[in-house]
């Protein structure tokens, strides 16, 4: 890509109004994270020199989102159009000579690659003075239409202010551009407000930097890359974009998936080769799937590890800091969080496996609890390789599970258990011959009785 | 909406032997509630003086789903055309006189506001003789074609009996018609059956009130509202409709649906605002969702209460009677059934709190049951405000635990706890020092035996 | 369908790159079994006399896979193309001298009835030299042309060797086709070998056969059944197209699916009349369901018999040998493995059936375990007619609880239980006032501590 330093404007100022919330616009998610934070995420991968995020309501919002990140926010108050907008960012990015990226906070699904094509283009031999994202949607509608000659842009015109020949134009203005900070900031002064709206519109840039005598042209993207979001109806056709794209690329890359619309994987999953997923599986944030691995049915995964050969669920909840080792089990009703699953080791059935670790081989009772939380602190299991936890049993933590020890079914365990040792903790069984009938009898009673 | 008083007539006498069903083809559910409710509902909205279904075989079935409503149910037998079966309908409204609005068991998703343009049509000034909905299809296909000038009826064809010119109508007809009572039980004695079937036609009678001096008008409809319902195939594909609609209100309304078209709401399904649904979500009836509630995937609800910002699920189960309090965690594997969850409070994994009360900010451990069911009565677990309950206990009831008391971990609790106190039900934990190592070679000579 | 003995020969050479697996790409499974092994369904529900698998690389995977069947396996070493991987199969087919049906092994969805019209064509009276299996496609694309007048064919043509004209034509080369032993091997010999790829084309069979005297004609199948698969997603589609027609057969059968695109059958799923299926519900292999049972959501059922009226879910996961009986009820968070659930009886909430029987009428209370597994071998639990088994115990096999026998709720059972008996084996429960108030107060401090 280009060797001139870029820094991106993200405009995010708009009111949201129809996605009837009180999370600010651009920090609904999308696939596990905010809109914002996708766009963000594009940038840095290009290596931006700087990002400002402008904001009208919402700042707290956004500035708490954006918490860690070296990232701008600027304030556009009132709002007086996108030009104004922009503006907004000038200050923020004074000490800046680049070129700089205009996106839209609400348009997250931009590429990497597209961007970088704005920018390459921008720094090509012949200098245009802006270059313009266009597209071509299958049905135009009420977008604004680029006029262009080649991909020389000769007007920007908006649908409503459009005569028949323009609207007969399918090349829609995307309102996504990169331009030089020498033109953007001078210019951004000579664009009035002399429309309905009383507003100052971006739209004009272009041809200003034309009038100034460099050419302003077009580079055209998919429409689903300028998709934008102003109602949660959009955001889900957003989501299911980006989820189509998501998926076709995990069975590309060698991923079973059997009913892929069933399928939501976050912005960061990782999927092996030879990974099989079954029908209705989540992924939240944070999850890499090794090698070979299968998810069964009804799974969900955040934060989580699965080694190769591993075979998770079905109904397997994955949390955050659960490692799954090599060939392991993990099955139906089990829910591991922080804690690490041993190489072949298995817990098949009904289980909380929450803060510890499991050694190898070791088998895990159906029904087994780690009672990790006292109230206040979070206390450690650790279970060593090749031992068998008969079903039913509660783990008091924290606790040791020597190797190869065996703890009886139905036990509650509160001190340690030496390797190799047997450990019971169950009362003694008695029966009272009899009872359940004479039992039956007088409830069957008590029940007629009303 | 017309002040003039109506009565509704839904024809449910078709034989449905396409369902390949022992239940009757209206008693079939859609959202949750049979085909027939749907309409009754939409006709109650309307306020609607009276409403007479016609069944033909299973009166008994209808009028069982039909107790305690007031509806009357007439029979047609034998089953001689829509006329034959509307005159049915004539004994249980003959002291009534306000309009008749005539619709279909078998197409219920005709709208309340599309019956009331129907009834506000013919109360018009120009007080025409019969409305009649109409509807243009995609593919208008075998249906029968409303000739019309303007919105005045010219005729009714069968498309087996149309020509080539009234073929390409696009206008359809549903059948569904709005007609005064006093215009109505005298025509239809007029309506002949001189065709090949050998049945009268309702469709013949919207011609006979325009003989009789006054126009028959149509009015249309969208066609997704007149889709009928002949096999189950049809059945899953008016289901898709009704959802496909309920989804986009709920996303409209404010809430976040990331995956649409795994959701699915009941005939009753109320969500607040700010409200997000997971993926794979189901609901059944009677679920009301406040508004900040974050439903996670894989849930199933019905008959619940969800308070404000609860976090639930995923894999959670409410079951009807739970009502779960403002801030409360009902988390994975957890079944809530006829019982309260504090402001608060958290049943996080793997529960089952049947028939009972948890307080404000309680804890309720992993493994937890509350044992309600003698094999005769439902007893109640009641838990005060902030006790903890350990892990993997059962509490079986009828038994309180104080509020600020402590169950330890995998404790059996059969008498009531104190506020503040600990209780305790667990045997002693003992060891056997190499026991398992012993086990384990005597296991494995046994197994190499076979 | 025609008496002449037949044989398939089945093409399996290709090296499907594109499946980016260390799976052969015939064995990637369909609806739960092998797409290879789908092929042999239809051509035994035929009658096929013998079946011959032409590979190349991946020999082992494949004979593995057909372990226990009566197919040969050639191997085509190197591969020179479709005429030459049919001529493998000579040697396998040396004895037979009936006709030959040529499939292939990643084009999985032919029926058996299209296989059974290209032998019947065949084999009519006029007796034609070879019957090739063609198809419309809504976009021909660059598929092989077939040139015809009416059923015969006067040329097949590769779309990168058609003119304009036959680029024009719509009927496209499946390449299935059927020709009798004694015309193919001679033929065989003929195809040469002058092409841009250097290999042996088994479309040049046709016009050869044509060349000898007889007709070559065309058979028309519907797009779907020729879809081929070449990716992960193109398999994906092939099991929508499967389950699609799957679902529609289970709904003109007489089951409600409310959401059919939620349901994901298995190829030899049976399903009866007025069985309801809510959404999400996934099928393995192996699994009936009788008349009148309800599958709620998120069910997973594999190698299961669920019988009338019974309710299974939600959250059901039934394994292989689970066998539930009339009316009886498996509720959520319940699994069943190996283990027969007698008439009405119940186990409704959060519990491991594994390897064992339940009597009739028994109750199975929320939490309770089968332990069945020591380590090494698996041991049955039997509970007789009308028990109660208390929540949460464990039952620890093998072990026996009798008819009308109670189990106190949290009991750790290890000995048998008479019948009509109660057995207790839990713990005395004690009591310490205020010793949760004084734990607080202590980890309160604690936590402030850090």
């Amino acid at each position: 890509m280009s060797d001139t330093p870029f820094a991106a404007i993200i405009l995010a100022a708009g009111k949201g109004t129809r996605m009837a919330s009180d999370l600010h616009k651009v920090l609904h998610p999308l696939a596990g994270q905010p809109m914002l934070h996708h766009l963000l995420g594009t940038i840095d991968a290009l290596g931006a020199a700087r990002a400002v995020v402008v904001v009208g309501a919402g700042r707290d919002q956004v500035e708490a989102a954006l918490a860690g990140r070296e990232v701008a926010v600027a304030v556009q108050e009132p709002q007086r159009g996108t030009a104004h907008a922009v503006r907004q960012a000038e200050a923020a990015l004074a000490e800046f000579s680049g070129d700089i990226l205009i996106l839209y906070g609400d348009v997250p699904l931009v590429t990497a690659e597209t961007c970088a094509r704005l920018l390459d283009r921008l720094n090509a031999p012949d200098a245009p003075g802006a270059v313009v994202l266009g597209f071509r949607p299958a049905d135009p509608g009420a977008y604004g239409r680029i006029l262009a000659e080649g991909e020389t842009i000769t007007g920007i015109v908006e649908y409503k202010d459009a005569d028949a020949a323009q609207r007969a134009v399918t090349l829609c203005n995307s309102g996504m551009m990169a331009v030089r900070a020498a033109d953007l900031w001078p210019l951004l002064g000579q664009i009035g407000n002399a429309n309905a709206a009383g507003e100052y519109y971006l739209t004009d840039l272009p041809m200003l930097v034309h009038a100034a005598g460099r050419p302003a042209v077009v580079v055209e993207a998919e429409p689903w890359e300028v998709a934008g979001v102003n109602s949660r109806a959009e955001l889900a056709a957003v989501e299911a974009l980006w989820q189509g794209r998501r998926r076709a690329r995990a069975m590309a890359e060698g991923a079973t998936l059997i009913a892929p619309e069933t399928v939501w994987f976050a912005w960061d999953t990782q999927i092996g080769r030879d990974v099989v997923i079954e029908p209705h599986v989540v992924f939240g944030p944070g999850v890499t799937v090794a090698d070979g691995a299968v998810i069964r049915a009804f799974s969900a995964l955040e934060g989580a590890e699965v080694g190769p050969a591993a075979l998770i669920g079905p109904y397997a909840r994955l949390r955050p800091g659960a490692r799954i080792g090599r060939a392991a089990h993990i099955g139906n009703f089990v829910e591991v969080k922080n804690a690490s699953i041993g190489e072949g080791a298995k817990a098949n059935h009904l289980a909380y496996l929450g803060d510890g670790s499991v050694g190898a081989r070791a088998n895990i009772g159906a029904g087994t609890i780690f009672c990790n939380y006292d109230g206040y602190f979070k206390n450690r299991t650790e279970i060593g390789a090749g031992a068998f936890v008969g079903s039913n049993s509660a783990l008091v933590a924290p606790v040791t599970i020597g190797a190869g020890a065996i703890v009886a079914a139905g036990s509650v365990i509160t001190r340690d258990v030496a390797p190799d040792a047997l450990a019971l903790a169950r009362p003694d069984q008695g029966q009272k011959p009899g009872w359940a009938a004479r039992f039956r009898t007088r409830m069957a009673a008590k029940k007629a009785e009303g």
